[in-house]
């Protein structure tokens, strides 16, 4: 067995204590589950994350995968994960039963992404890429397309991906160039590259299905001339047999980390015979890979925070086994060593850990409820909730990615020496997640998403919505006197923020959108801080609730655990925002005022 | 010739303008040498890092260390790396004329470090390990032990360590359990094992000369009984010829970065016929051994920042060749795209990683002068100087370690999804520096050394003294309109931390040790902080000196980037220490508080 790589006690706490989880079994569409469904998957989960992704992690992080005659060679038993991803209903299990799914909530498929990511994050992106891009045939593909692609593709047998960068459009998506020339039978000529397609290519499938952005000859420039397209490594001949479609593995990229996965460089059309499907009406594709961004926006927030509690109990464990040192009232050297969970600063970096990837998984399951309702009620409220989620995105996307770098360099810390070396995993995990700020945006460009169209979309509705739900917890937690103070404290702060959201706006009006948004990635950054105050405020409710109930559900040390959390982060996180909103506050605007050569 | 990776103006301009070297020059110790000189030993530094150093820095990334025959191989080139270290007087430059040095001034050799360093971080290592060793052996040493070792170390032939560390001895060196037994004819048999011995082993010296730290037979336990020893791994024989000493290396640490150095395992005494030879007299072997641990810790805050100047470069220049997207207020898409220097958010990680680079390295000459006028100077000069380099040293050590992992990540940001892959240099500087919060003392070593002990030292002299040398400044900078509002920050700043000092001293007689100490290593980070304002005012002055004079020494534009960087540390670095200062304020102690048990 595995050393501990998440809390199970934890997850359940915030799907059915905190989110409410199972109250979604009411709804028509999930009306075929049961919170005992949902247990039992996620019990399933952890069988298949422990026995069969964690035994192959160090393998998969030093056998990188490499090219071999022009095709992406991955890790051996990646082939047979991908078979068991999609016989045992892992890549459908969000999908409508039409499609062969279960449809299961998009919260509880992120929990499972949660759970599996934090045993070995590399095998996620296969099965879970596949989902989203079998989602984007869902819901705009004809018939035909449904027909061939998905079922492929929910049996693992074909992987799917988002194929979107190219060399001189990665945060610029409107420079796209591939283009698409119509022909007479139906299907487009493809021609351009990709780059940075995450399982773009391997050996663990059969075919690779990419949803692919591309530009339709004469198209206008700009993101109003981009289509999406579906786009096989093989596409069948007339007699049916998969023939190849001139989708080209021109290279595998190195990386510092996430070596399980395949990252490929693509070049489509060498021959003039690469045959992509257009999905939907022409030049909407941009539109349309959205729907799987935003998803995949979640995705990524749920996957850092994986990463950094796979960190964190690889920490905490260390940390009460290893004995360094003496407590500082304790003079005799003669006496044993104490453990260094013992010492007030380790205690710091795993309660700042504990924080952060707790806090962080609540935000994300916030999210998804969000999702998941906005897809299930209908009206107003299904609009408000999928407003909640928009605004809410570039946060849950942003903040898990930024910090999962901070806590697993706090869990590589506490290692001492060690952490530094391989004998541990610790280095691992710091290198793992350094991809998460750089994949589906960096962070300046959610910044720019948040504070340039999210915060004011529908004259600030949406922060409207948010905020009333926010203030209400806040009201709740404030009736508990272990949470009155932080409770305050949160009111404060978020009045503070939207002064400030107010004081920018007037900036905006007199110097433009350049300075409006040259401080946006800090906005975010205070933004993102506060809502995870806000979710440790909803965890304290329950943990408050929980004590005076007679329910033995929790053990008094994990109530205890989440109150010390909950402390750590309003005492040592929420501070962090003062300074930022100092910054954000001044009128000198240095980052736009200082010109490139004077940058040396 | 290699891409950028230091600035040489800047260097001229922190040595020359703000730090004054060249006055070293009137001391009796350094009268031989001119500023001249020294510019001449910085232009052969640059000439070796550039043509020999940096083209073999993704070499040894890519092929580190490893075992062959139970001895650790290295990169071929660094055995005729060492004798030119050697040979051409780069490891005994500082070192008295009587053993060979050439007497340049600790600040001067500690640049060069700096410009090695940002070459190639490794090859310093070998070269200034031994530099310290050596200083030793000069200070404590007999003169049979300085004749029989210094010359070999000093041609680069045999490599200095410090060997300290063992496997339950490492943060806690009062837990040293190697054991050195008294003989007959004068030497110690040695019997034990050491972790973490950088250059502890390497084919590319004929000899390894460990100082290390062991307990003599019926030695008091806890530091007082530590003694120090010379311990060859080969030692002359009475015919003269070198015979193995018994120290036997049984493994070399596989690590995250820091390829070039091998970080050894060591057993003494496996056969029993380990010598050792005691330096000065036993049991001081710690306080001996501090001497050399002090300079290394001004040399990991070189050296960290020295990475971070590689990575700023790697990224300012990518900067200025990457194009992507458009300015905010282009909306035509058909217009090229701007290269990604003129993005605010970019300018931001360019300016951030600038500012904590030249703060940096500032502040690490602060402290070179410091140590040069301490050994200089006389009488009480000299120890104010040796009070305020005490009190300097942890933010010396820890800042730039600390914020480098910021810095260099923010690097490998501006490269996009690029700068997690292996194609360019940043993730490397990301995972190089990762080790320099680890060694030398971790931070949190670093922050209870400041505030338990520093801070407060001969009734807070150091604190004055230093407090007393920066409000001069401070004074100073506020004559100019530039940095007027920036100085009354700082003073405001400074005041403020003189009051949680003392308001921690009262927590201190109330709580005692644990809870005073529990936040030291926020201490350090705000302290820290203020520490490299400090160093910006006093470029500040310097820059506005050079604007009103007729000097054409450095160009318009490096000026104005030195106050682009001024400004940005006191937007965007400053504020950090408000967040910091509530926490330092606040009566909850929940690192202490909380239970090992209650962390889950």
């Amino acid at each position: 067995m595995p050393a501990k790589f998440y809390s199970k006690e934890n997850l359940r706490f915030l799907l059915f204590n905190v989110h409410e989880t199972e109250k979604f079994c009411d709804r028509e569409y999930f009306k075929e589950h049961t919170r005992e469904n949902f247990e039992l998957i996620l019990e399933s989960a952890e069988s298949l994350a422990a026995n069969q992704l964690r035994p192959i992690l160090l393998e998969m992080d030093r056998n990188p995968p490499h090219i071999e005659n022009a095709r992406i060679k991955v890790h051996p038993k990646m082939r047979g994960l991908m078979r068991t991803f999609g016989n045992d209903g892992w890549i459908s299990m969000s999908a409508p039963n039409e499609f062969g799914g279960q449809q299961v909530p998009f919260t509880v498929l992120q929990a499972v992404s949660f759970i599996f990511g934090a045993a070995n994050y590399s095998p996620t992106a296969y099965a879970f890429l596949t989902t989203g891009a079998a989602h984007l045939i869902e819901e705009f593909g004809s018939k035909e397309l449904q027909q061939k692609y998905i079922p492929k593709m929910f049996s693992g047998e074909w992987q799917g991906t988002m194929a979107l960068s190219e060399p001189q459009a990665g945060s610029s998506l409107s420079d796209v160039v591939t283009t698409a020339v119509p022909t007479a039978e139906g299907h487009y000529l493809l021609k351009g590259q990709k780059v940075f397609i995450s399982c773009g290519d391997s050996d663990a499938v059969d075919n690779i299905v990419h949803l692919m952005l591309a530009r339709i000859e004469g198209a206008p420039v700009g993101t109003k001339g981009i289509s999406l397209f579906v786009v096989p490594r093989m596409r069948a001949a007339e007699d049916g047999n998969l023939v190849f479609n001139d989708v080209n593995t021109a290279g595998v990229f190195h990386k510092m980390g996430y070596h399980g996965a395949p990252i490929a460089h693509l070049m489509m059309g060498e021959k003039n015979d690469c045959h992509g499907y257009l999905l939907g009406e022409p030049h909407k594709g941009l539109s349309y890979m959205f729907t799987m961004m935003n998803e995949a926006r979640i995705g990524v927030g749920v996957n850092a925070t994986s990463i950094a509690s796979a960190a964190y109990y690889n920490s905490l464990e260390y940390a009460n086994v290893r004995a360094q040192g003496r407590k500082l009232n304790e003079k005799d050297p003669a006496k044993p060593q104490t453990l260094i969970i013992n010492h007030a600063d380790v205690k710091r970096m795993l309660l700042f850990q504990k924080a952060v990837v707790e806090g962080s998984l609540s935000l994300c399951l916030q999210a998804c409820k969000y999702y998941d309702n906005s897809k299930t009620l209908i009206g107003e409220d299904a609009e408000n909730n999928f407003l909640k989620l928009e605004l809410l995105t570039p946060m849950v996307k942003s903040y898990p990615a930024e910090m999962s770098n901070h806590t697993t360099s706090a869990a590589l810390q506490c290692f001492g020496g060690y952490g530094f070396t391989k004998e541990f995993l610790a280095e691992l995990f710091y290198r793992e997640t350094r991809i998460h700020t750089l994949h589906e945006g960096t962070t300046a460009i959610h910044g720019m998403d948040l504070l340039g169209r999210k915060v004011m979309m529908q004259n600030g509705k949406a922060t409207m919505l948010l905020m009333q739900e926010i203030m209400q917890d806040i009201e709740e937690a404030k009736k508990y006197e272990s949470l009155k103070t932080y409770a305050e404290t949160a009111f404060d702060k978020l009045m503070k923020m939207q002064e400030i959201s107010m004081h920018l706006m007037k900036v905006a009006q007199k110097s433009g959108p350049e300075v409006y948004l040259s401080d946006a990635t800090l906005y975010l950054e205070m933004f993102g801080i506060l809502m995870i105050g806000w979710q440790w405020l909803k965890q304290g409710i329950k943990v408050e609730e929980l004590k005076l109930s007679t329910s033995k559900e929790f053990s008094t040390e994990f109530l205890q655990s989440k109150i010390n959390a909950l402390q750590y982060f309003f005492e040592y996180e929420v501070p962090k925002t003062e300074g930022l909103m100092t910054r954000l506050k001044s009128s000198n605007h240095v980052t736009v005022d200082a010109k490139p050569e004077e940058i040396l």
